[in-house]
């Protein structure tokens, strides 16, 4: 049965149940940082995922992608699948600008998490239908 | 017209040319890293594909991923479309270990690219028919 990584879970904050993944956002106020996780048990590879859960995967974050151009503006997206340190599959969907404090490095690792205040939560979440 | 970004072409050596996408292998014999690049002129994001170039780049990137395991036994597969450098859309794909020289970070920007010597590119063009 799938069940959230502890990490993840730890770390992020619910937004929505997409048909095959759960929207997670990152709670991290320094980027527009978001996580898909498909609601699949034991998969780390999106190998392991079957051709039907490929494409949804792909129509997932195509519909995530759109929405964060669309809210956020970036000057680029960066989409990932990494998971070396938290191997439950999960892509990661953020959005960058070259006024952001790790371009035009990755954010993975850089600088500390700055987590959101319940202010800022609030306005992020009326961005958005997420 | 398509055209390989000149930054993509110095760093990498062609390996294949698939239906929707050039495969090349980054120069850097510090990790088995790969790069898929949709030949399709003018896109930077995923989301700039139309929707059958969408599933063929999900399919070439799940037969690369499935090469990638074959070949290298990695600990856990990196797989991501950045391009906060270089725009032109392109999707690393990264075999990495425990043991390599960025683990558990990603890899970008961690360590100066060594180059492959003529003898370790021999040997790594006949793993595998890219």
């Amino acid at each position: 049965m799938f069940e959230l990584d502890p990490i993840l879970k730890k770390d992020t904050i619910e937004l929505a149940d997409w048909s095959l993944s759960k929207l997670l956002l990152m709670n991290d106020s320094q980027y527009p940082w978001f996580i898909l996780v498909p609601k699949v048990a034991g998969v780390t590879e999106i190998i392991d995922l079957n051709e039907a859960q490929r494409e949804t995967l792909m129509a997932e974050s195509c519909r995530l992608a759109t929405l964060l151009k669309e809210v956020f503006k970036p000057k680029k997206l960066n989409i990932a699948a990494l998971g070396n340190v938290v191997s439950q599959l999960h892509v990661h969907h953020v959005a960058r600008y070259e006024t952001d404090k790790a371009w035009p490095a990755p954010i993975w690792g850089v600088h500390p998490v700055v987590p959101y205040t319940e202010q800022q939560l609030e306005q992020l979440m009326k961005l958005s239908q997420w």
